[in-house]
């Protein structure tokens, strides 16, 4: 009979204490699984006194996630405390340190430390497993770390902040306003107080650099991603993807490119056909193109106690049945530096739209604008909303009109141009509103 | 530095061909992700002289499965020959008997004797790994038997046939009959010139049952699979499906009910909406749903030989890093039997038509025979195909008018008897339609 695998959990908030329950319902089938039955010996948190609703008897407790982790009691470290640094990292790398292994549902210190604690685990042969960190229950690390291995990765992206997902996907089925599913996102507890981080695009940049690292075993760079969030996008977009074949999803992009490896995360227009148009509410979704391949999909829940718990779950069970595979699927001093392609030089389509002053005029001037650049329109979409046309049907001069485009594959910088040319003939009224396509 | 993992090729099809070259291709992508190259050192095929586009240089030829086996320069069998039987199956059991590990694709085996094998490779320390076997590229078979190790699963259905949803596919599009599209899915190549094995449902059943025994810890049942094909489905079905908010899809469904495990394969209709629904052409897709947990859907290519060889490649992967998962996730002794739940319990949501010989009585009998066995109906459609009215608008008496309904959740059995009632009736001509309803 082997030995229990003797965990430490530092961390029983939701998560931690979903975790907690979720090992000991599933005792018996996890030993089957495994060859070895699974054990929580130790645990910590910020408060001992605070009420879980979990059983903490012949369970000790840890002064703190440090005390924890270097335990000699405790064979792997599950790290549930959050944060891309202390008090975190310090217990992650003395575990590590130790030969032990470590399972973590912390992308901010993967996205942060990762490559450092991914040498630290191959130096010491412990495992550093955090599928939790990306898509919750979704095996996108799984896949992308073991489950590819023969394919060359040329395009990964996906829907990777559920907070996103469900305003724009309120906002288009309600006609809502962004700060209005905001708001209750936050009633619901889908979005934080501060909501930046996820509505910026923050967190999706995260998860993405971890992804890209993978998808082309290039080192993690968070700070090569491109960031837009969702904050501009206006009800009227949203009406005019679906008349024009389209939705919008905040999506985070990473492409091999001729200058290098595109990483990018903003508002996108995907084809309403599309398996990842279809992702609703909090869902999360991933897409990856292979050399040849037709694109696979995996759609999962990306958040919540249960789908993170049993992310990390079963991280634990590879732990436990001794599966051992390098943190970022190949040693971190193979991994390539990653050549960031600028996105000025972004190929694609656009969707642009306009408030045009008076509509005759500025049309002519927008398509000479676009002309100049060398762009080609694929459709232009006019709208009348009530009130802009006085009975005999002529536009009233005074109030602006949408004019909305959508461009053939051209270039970022292109576009900039092109708009700031529009924008100096002060033919339309605010900003131009511009999303990117990405074609399936 | 590790010494190159050696396989030998049993077979040189498609596949074997395409995995030889991709092997060459991603040479050394796959030695930094394994952390040793990996060599095709010998191979064998039912005729040498063919030519197949690789050039065999430096390779030893094999001259039978089972001399390629036991070859002691051999560490890996990775079989593509095909077939439930010989000459195999005596290849696989030699390779594992040996110690090695064997990959295979192959689905009719694995349905067939995979316990069996499974057992030998536990005994003997060698891996059995077979993700190409369903659904190709999509990581299912890793997902079921590392990635969920902690969850419950109470029901996993997936699209398992390519050929199926290429045809029912066209058929919804182009409203042509299942003739018509077999004849240019056969054309096309992806049809059989004998196409009973795909669209009877035979395919989809051998892959359900492996993956009803990863999902539920069961041993592998083929024989326990209730089968129906696609032949019955007319373009009629396709229309009502989509003017009802549903989509007719070859389902392979296997749950966890009262009365033990329901394993089945039948013409299914699924809510537009669905992850599920989306999937079009010859594209594959799997749900699983956890305790507890928002389905996860896995998309992607379910044939052809890039993503035959691609899934093939990455369980050669897993054999180079030394990951040796248990072929069915746990133990073959701690497998449970399964306990087949009867169809005729089934429970769930149907789909009816009818050809009513006379409109106004017929609606009564069947109504009033529905209510006999308790069943609810939640709408119900009457269609006038053009010619049935006279100028005025009165039935013509002489020709039958499609009646069809949409049930509540009731049984098998109960749709069984009142069908067989309103036959006896005599109030339709020919059979009624029957599709199940999966809800998601």
């Amino acid at each position: 009979m082997v030995a229990p695998l003797k965990l430490g959990i530092a961390g029983l908030g939701t998560v931690g204490a979903e975790l907690f329950r979720l090992i000991a319902r599933q005792d018996k089938a996890l030993a089957a699984r495994c060859g070895r039955s699974v054990r929580v010996v130790a645990v910590t948190a910020r408060s001992k006194a605070k009420k879980r609703g979990i059983d903490l008897r012949g369970v000790s407790w840890a002064k703190s996630p440090l005390a924890l982790a270097t335990d000699p009691e405790v064979d792997c470290f599950v790290e549930l405390i959050g944060g891309a640094d202390e008090p975190a990292l310090s217990a992650i790398e003395a575990a590590l340190g130790l030969g032990k292994s470590v399972v973590t549902a912390n992308k901010a210190l993967i996205a942060k430390h990762g490559l450092r604690l991914a040498a630290l685990a191959e130096q010491h042969g412990g495992a550093l497993n955090y599928e939790a960190a990306v898509g919750a229950a979704i095996p996108v690390i799984k896949t992308l770390r073991e489950g590819l291995a023969g394919t060359e990765i040329n395009r990964i992206y996906g829907i990777l902040n559920g907070t996103c997902n469900y305003i724009l996907t309120r906002m288009e089925q309600e006609g809502l306003s962004f700060d209005a599913c905001l708001k209750d996102a936050q009633r619901l507890g889908y979005a934080e107080a501060n909501p930046s981080f996820d509505v910026d695009g923050h967190d999706t940049a995260q998860k993405l650099s971890i992804l890209a690292s993978l998808a082309f075993g290039t080192k993690v760079a968070q700070n090569a991603v491109y960031v837009e969030g969702i904050s501009s996008i206006a009800p009227e977009d949203l009406a005019a993807a679906d008349e024009l074949g389209y939705r919008v999803k905040l999506l985070g992009v990473a492409v091999r490119t001729k200058t290098g490896i595109e990483q990018r995360v903003h508002p996108t227009m995907v084809p309403r056909s599309s398996s990842i148009a279809q992702v609703m509410g909090v869902t999360n979704a991933v897409t990856i193109d292979g050399d040849g391949l037709t694109p696979i999909t995996l759609v999962g829940p990306g958040a919540g106690a249960e789908a993170t718990a049993s992310a990390v779950i079963a991280d634990i069970a590879d732990v436990a049945r001794g599966i051992r595979a390098l943190p970022f699927g190949r040693p971190v001093a193979k991994l390539g530096t990653t050549r960031k392609a600028p996105m000025e030089r972004h190929e694609g389509g656009y969707y642009i739209r306009l408030m045009a002053r008076d509509l005759t005029g500025t049309a002519a001037t927008i398509a000479t604008r676009l002309a100049e650049q060398g762009i080609s329109i694929e459709s232009i979409v006019q709208r009348h909303p009530n009130g802009n046309r006085d009975a005999a049907g002529a536009a009233k001069k005074s109030s602006p009109v949408p004019v909305i485009l959508i461009t053939y594959a051209t270039t970022e910088d292109a576009v900039r141009r092109a708009l700031a040319a529009v924008q100096r003939d002060k033919v339309i009224s605010g900003r131009p509103q511009v999303i990117r396509i990405e074609k399936n």
